[in-house]
């Protein structure tokens, strides 16, 4: 059962313990392997979701306790340094959320295939263990593009200059986390241009941690294309937005772009995001305009008034959703305030507090509004 | 993707395989990491499941050859050897167990936060893989809480004293294993005392594989009260018992106790427990009463006759249950006897061998009764 | 929660990145575990399902690019080096695959319990990372018996010898993937006899990467017959071949057997296998008989041109298969030529285009074709 090639490559093993978890490592650096667990535990009362329109105020909710996320993340490289792997599984719901393998061979041009998260927007991207709040904004569920199956080419160029250039091109099947197949021959384009023009990247986590003392800032635009039977994505998969029927194969044709900034500087973070989404329902010739955008800021003020502690950092959020430009009496706001202590290990082990405003109004009623507090603690272990 | 904290913290680790399976430990015992996995293979005749009711022992039983468990866990501890974590997979079903963090600093107060086997009463709490029969009574079916999401603290008292206490105390969802969110604000709460009268306490495995040399011994007292859509948990979650039609949010309230004791000496091991449950049903305005009980008793007799090997011990149990207190022609009972193999390694590599004579009787029936072989081989890997 | 004998018996262990992935092993080999990851990205136009009938060949084909395959590997050895495990994990669909345990203390009886591919026929047993085309042929489908539960005796008598033999003999539930217990009482029975008639076996592999300075060569014959609700087995579990009704218990008894042979010699590899198969319906009283065949061979031609490439395999496969025998026109045929590329690791990491020409013909119909092409990439990690 087993082939004879079988012992001649045995190689000694040095072993750490990293920010990556436990990792593996051959002595000459050809093969590596990482593995970490994270648990998010939760409290939100009156609820946790995100009320999805005016009657979600009002709905029963029930005060939550709850292990919300549960992942084991293994990665590593083969063969080569620069041949990459990272698999990423959601335990408690059991569903295999990253599959893939990236060639990182060149700065300037990187190959990934398999499935992660879209590298379409910052909110989204930025692992959920690394968020400055305790979840991300209410215009996540509209406009993400989430985990998607395919192919990704990205690449840093002119470093360093005003011209430093971070871009991404991905080609995904526009169906959804767990769908490798496309329903038809129709599949999501996306592109990405970030343009990095203090010559430094910023880093994909929120909260400036590791106190820059040079600034990091951004711009990108990001656009993409897709037609298939969904309006929206999620870690289920391929859904559908408010008002929106079960779609056939080719049905939602989606066109969308976004603008982002971010920005880190000894001790403040900002970052934000304005997109706008256009659905083509091409069975019930229907055209549906959907805009909306965030403004996030945080600070650690022990740098400022030295008795503030400094694990806390304090962070604010404030977004707005639009599901219908049509329809101007027709909003949805967040005013979010949040507080993060960071143990040691930084994002590792981190307790945050989010108190959240909500304000709705539609086309038929007046406007309301909701409060809710959450707590929350995520360990990397 | 990444921050820049990543490489501040690399730490060199120690490896070795211990009684938990293979185990990684940085040298400043912050961070360890242990993996195992168990299998449990099981051959049973004429079928392996316990008879509800009188028609069940006259039901196709097929003779089964089958893993009945196989299992992953890893568990360990992150930053502090006190801040604990453990998971547990059930791979032939692909549910999720365990996944559980505890605050183990000071002995006399703990906290877990997660979802685990409620600590309730001893059979159920006492892992598959050290039981001392094959499987658990007919009486774990109707009194079980089994595993539930929340939070539970804990700790032992006077420790070595005459007044040695250890308590449990559980607030959970109340909704089984998978199920993060309470169907009402009705949360269930759980309670145990137990004594341990002579100043040790008895360590939660069947059998004296240890030939303790003091007697230890235990009396405990618990209670639990629900009020859920179920009148039974099980690994599948929430249920119902024979005879309760499936429930609606908040019919069921379930009030609960339990007294249980065990003793383990110079090879020989006792424990026994007496449930009594209370059901009353909102929607239809009944209540039911159950009451069970088992006794069961195991001794190496090689510690009396040199003749018998080392690695023998020899088990019985008796349990009685009677779903409706009301009707006293209502009985259902089990005796057994059990032989264990203990290879090398303890519980971790068992051969048991169990023969089980049931006998049942109803109001219309006079009674009826069957005979059931099983041998079981349990290995930790 | 734990027993006292937990630290009795630490191990320091020895670790090394092998074929197998990253192993651990205790210093007295008592204890050892390996772990290791596979990805299969494939890319198939105009689609990459094999046909099934005439229809399919004008079926709606969309080409694809997906991970085809993304397994997690655990084995090794516990107590002893001769009591194996293995666990195989399909990640993508969350299938556990293979869980069992292996006796090997003696070559020449070895027993197996658990669930694995039944030790039937080459082109199953192999795995899908062993394989010289991109996919198994056309034939698997009707006849594999895919994976089973239940027990094996396996071993190999007069080694070396002209009647060096290598016999399998399994008892089998019969009722596919993830079915642990039976329909009925009539199970699965498997036997195999290989003739390694020049004394060495030939490795569970396709190519021949090690070049065989020796040659090596078997003949072989197996037989099964199965009595269950199904007439074909896949990793979904039992299923329906083509014009059969979904079955009830004991529906249909399948009576089938098989003549195999290999041979490998200095980068030339060759497989061969007839397969014949009876399908008594119990129910609709018919009896239909398959039969089906592959021949395939492949070859380093660099051994034979210096100018082509070390790493560079050709490869090619006829395979035929008659879903009825009783109608003569009635043929499915696949031809297909395959090109490899290993990269160092052989099969470990291998690049692999193929051609494929299906020909069809039916009773009704003249007669039709079809082209496919496949590039896949085949990395363990």
């Amino acid at each position: 059962q087993e082939d004879k090639t079988a012992d001649t490559q045995q190689k000694k093993i040095d072993i750490e313990y990293t920010n990556k978890g436990f990792q593996f490592k051959t002595v000459d650096n050809k093969h590596l392997l990482h593995i970490e667990s994270r648990l998010q535990f939760r409290f939100a009362t009156p609820g946790d979701q995100n009320p999805l329109n005016y009657d979600d105020i009002y709905a029963t909710d029930n005060t939550v306790f709850k292990i919300n996320r549960a992942r084991l993340k293994i990665g590593g490289h083969a063969f080569q340094p620069y041949l990459k792997y990272y698999f990423e599984y959601e335990l408690a719901q059991g569903n295999l959320l990253d599959f893939r393998m990236m060639f990182n061979k060149w700065k300037a041009f990187n190959i990934k295939v398999g499935q992660w998260k879209t590298y379409y927007n910052r909110e989204r991207v930025i692992s959920s263990g690394k968020q400055q709040m305790v979840e991300r904004s209410i215009i996540t569920r509209p406009f993400t593009l989430d985990r998607q199956q395919g192919i990704e080419f990205s690449g840093r160029i002119f470093e360093g200059s005003l011209a430093d250039i971070t871009y991404h091109m991905s080609i995904l099947t526009g169906s959804g986390r767990g769908a490798s197949e496309n329903d038809d021959n129709h599949l999501m384009y996306v592109g990405r241009l970030q343009w990095n023009f203090l010559g430094r990247e910023v880093s994909m986590s929120g909260s400036d941690l590791d106190y820059c003392l040079k600034p990091e800032a951004l711009i990108a635009l990001a656009a993409a294309t897709n037609t298939s039977p969904y309006t929206r994505f999620s870690q289920d998969g391929g859904g559908q937005l408010d008002g929106f029927e079960p779609g056939v194969t080719g049905q939602y044709e989606v066109n969308q772009f976004m603008i982002e900034t971010a920005f880190k500087y000894k001790g403040f973070s900002w970052q934000s995001e304005l997109h706008s989404k256009e659905i083509i329902d091409h069975v019930n010739l229907k055209t549906t305009q959907l805009n909306g955008s965030y403004f996030q800021a945080g600070y650690f003020f022990s740098n400022l008034i030295p008795v503030v502690p400094k694990s806390l950092e304090v962070a604010g959020r404030f977004a707005s959703y639009n599901p219908n430009a049509d329809i101007t009496k027709n909003l949805e706001q967040e005013y979010a305030l949040a507080f993060n202590w960071f143990f040691k290990g930084g994002h590792r082990n981190k307790l945050s507090a989010e108190f959240t405003y909500f304000a709705l109004q539609s086309d038929t009623i007046e406007g309301d509004s909701g409060l809710r507090f959450r707590i929350q603690w995520d360990i990397s272990l």
